[in-house]
């Protein structure tokens, strides 16, 4: 007979978060009518013969008359989901199903939830290309890094679709918006400040490349063992073109050392910074303390010493969310049917989020709400703008 | 600039069957709000760190707390789709959405289609592997033979969730229910009848199987080169194992010499049967011309000489249509978690579908309509009570 379901699955739905995913948070509906023998004709045999058979002999068809150009594959190997790290696919499921409802919530994005029982890079890089035919777009998600940048960049050169790992783009995309809004406040330029970024996994690693190309004055970056610089022993290849690009000043020391005298920081790392670190940097210092449900330094604490403070949590002023970017991203992307996702859609994308801040900014809004319905159109038409100009859409 | 869409794609919506799969034909809904803050933080982070540790702890929670355990993937490799034979997984695509939509509408079956850019064996089975932590079944789709058997075969070895090949075991249900009922009616048991199947492809193999197994009197399968026998020069090992089950009168000859005194015909082949052959069928014999569109044998034709007919056309009675069983199958199969689909299952679903006609049974209705609204009651009912039986239920 019957298995017994899990054993304690009611007692858990005592916590509103299991009580809400009882069931799951997304399901497919039809979009057309199948109510006797004439629909069923149109939507399967033999009508739907002419659709293939239309598709077959011009691909391009193939946009218009499936679901393919406007659904997206939310793709993770489940090794380093949330603050969690690696818990495997099945366990990661709630995250990708739960971006899966961002993306329909947010920009109207169709898309589904697949967690890949692989984590070699060879392998995620061949399935996700044989499932390519199925997809408009591919958002990677919550695959480790170093692994992540190479997996991104194969399927990048593999694929005429967008892809984009939204850990390290999302997450910059926003960074980038809020630091344009807090130099704004500050009365800087980005090419004025002065930045120490805490954490070089995907996230840290894409943060550093959006300022850099946006033309941050300097910026140092530290992972577990400190600043990394141009000859630290063991740097992986990620981290020794970090090296070559960072940290004209030379730091060797710790990210507390790094912050005396320093304008930004951005904690991406899930370690801790001190008041006294803080309190080191420069005056009308700008704090993003990222890292999730902990920030490196409490929100209260640098505000005593920093102009602008931003966290990863809803609970305090200035969230930065990755929910601001990827569903405008990937609607505007798919909108125009762009090839992929270019670095100028991206500044495109934080410049226009940084926009709908407009006059209102102040040290406690640098980044709208996530709920803002000015947001995702905005997010939407620059992404497709940009798209265009950049010469990758093809609509 | 953007490329121009796909030229005559307005043009082609003349056509009912394109107009109605513009946009295609299924999207992603979400099924809780995420309306504030609040709901961000329990369907998101952080509440939905908690669902992934509980799964990570006791994956059979993944089964109560994500949609995982109620969704269908439409695996195809497009290599023969419908008649159309080898058209690619892009082109395969409006088929597998189709066969989404009424899992969907017949049995609220979430599906989702996924047609993949490899056709080796190897690669088919290793991807669907990587995908599976994803899906609560497999539903296999237009790959065809005799790939597909070994496809079927090593994943349903590989797996704990039900694989069906459709193509084999939806069309092998569907054709037992009907032939029983027409047995009944023309007062036989199975074992009473002699049948010739024309077609050794994977609905042809799947029929001999599930005929065999219901204790068919004798059955004899042909293929492009003739009727299948022990000894035939060049035989795969699918067609060998068939030669060995099959053709007890051992006929050497082509499918009409067979049909002379047989008492079933079913056509499974895309050939033609001329009207002599079936007029040389023993008397009450029944022809199941299944072809689409072109039936073997004109089912006008076929009556003159045949007591039942069925073909696999709505617009003629008997109408064998997979529709009646897969979504049933899927949903009795996922209502109790069953890790597979065994063969008890699909007779059982066969038994079920053939109770519909009940005492309405006659010479046009030995099989019901797919829009018969007892017909998914009873297939699910049927399925979930037989894999509970058979000790393959997890609820």
């Amino acid at each position: 007979m019957a298995a017994t379901p899990a054993s304690d699955s009611t007692a858990l739905d005592a916590d509103p978060a299991f009580a809400l995913h009882r069931g799951g948070k997304i399901e497919i509906r039809s979009t057309v009518p199948v109510r006797d023998a004439d629909d069923l004709s149109l939507a399967y045999t033999p009508g739907v013969a002419r659709v293939c058979s239309g598709i077959a002999d011009d691909p391009a068809l193939a946009a218009d008359y499936t679901w393919v150009s406007r659904v997206v594959a939310v793709v993770s190997d489940g090794t380093a989901v949330l603050g969690l790290g690696d818990i495997g696919p099945s366990a990661a499921m709630p995250v990708m199903e739960g971006k899966a409802l961002l993306f329909k919530e947010f920009a109207n994005v169709d898309a589904v939830p697949l967690c890949l029982d692989c984590t070699d890079v060879d392998a995620l890089v061949e399935t996700v290309t044989r499932l390519a035919p199925s997809f408009g777009g591919i958002n990677l998600e919550d695959i480790s890094a170093p692994r992540c940048f190479e997996v991104e960049q194969r399927l990048r050169d593999a694929l005429d679709i967008p892809v984009f790992h939204d850990d390290q783009h999302g997450t910059a995309i926003v960074v980038l918006a809020a630091l344009k809004n807090a130099a704004r406040l500050t009365g800087r330029t980005l090419g004025d400040l002065r930045a120490v970024v805490a954490g070089a996994g995907a996230s840290g690693v894409a943060v550093t490349r959006i300022l850099l190309e946006a033309g941050i004055g300097d910026i140092a970056v530290s992972d577990s063992k400190g600043l990394i610089y141009d000859g630290r022993d063991g740097l992986n290849p990620v981290k020794q073109a970090l090296a070559r690009d960072t940290n004209k000043a030379g730091h060797t020391g710790s990210t507390e050392e790094a912050l005396a005298g320093a304008d930004v920081f951005v904690g991406l790392s899930g370690s801790t910074v001190s008041e006294e670190a803080i309190a080191s940097m420069a005056p009308g210092s700008i704090v993003f303390a990222l890292s999730n449900p902990t920030p490196e330094v409490h929100p209260d604490v640098a505000a005593r010493h920093a102009t602008v403070v931003a966290t990863g949590r809803s609970d305090f002023p200035n969230q930065i969310n990755n929910v601001l970017a990827f569903p405008g991203v990937f609607r505007g992307a798919l909108d125009v049917r762009a090839g992929s996702i270019t670095e100028n859609m991206k500044v495109a994308a934080a410049d226009a989020l940084a926009g709908v801040v407009g006059d209102d900014l102040s040290a406690t809004y640098v980044i709208p709400s996530p709920f803002d319905e000015r947001v995702a159109p905005a997010v939407i038409a620059a992404v497709a703008a940009q798209a265009r100009a950049d010469g990758v859409a093809r609509l």
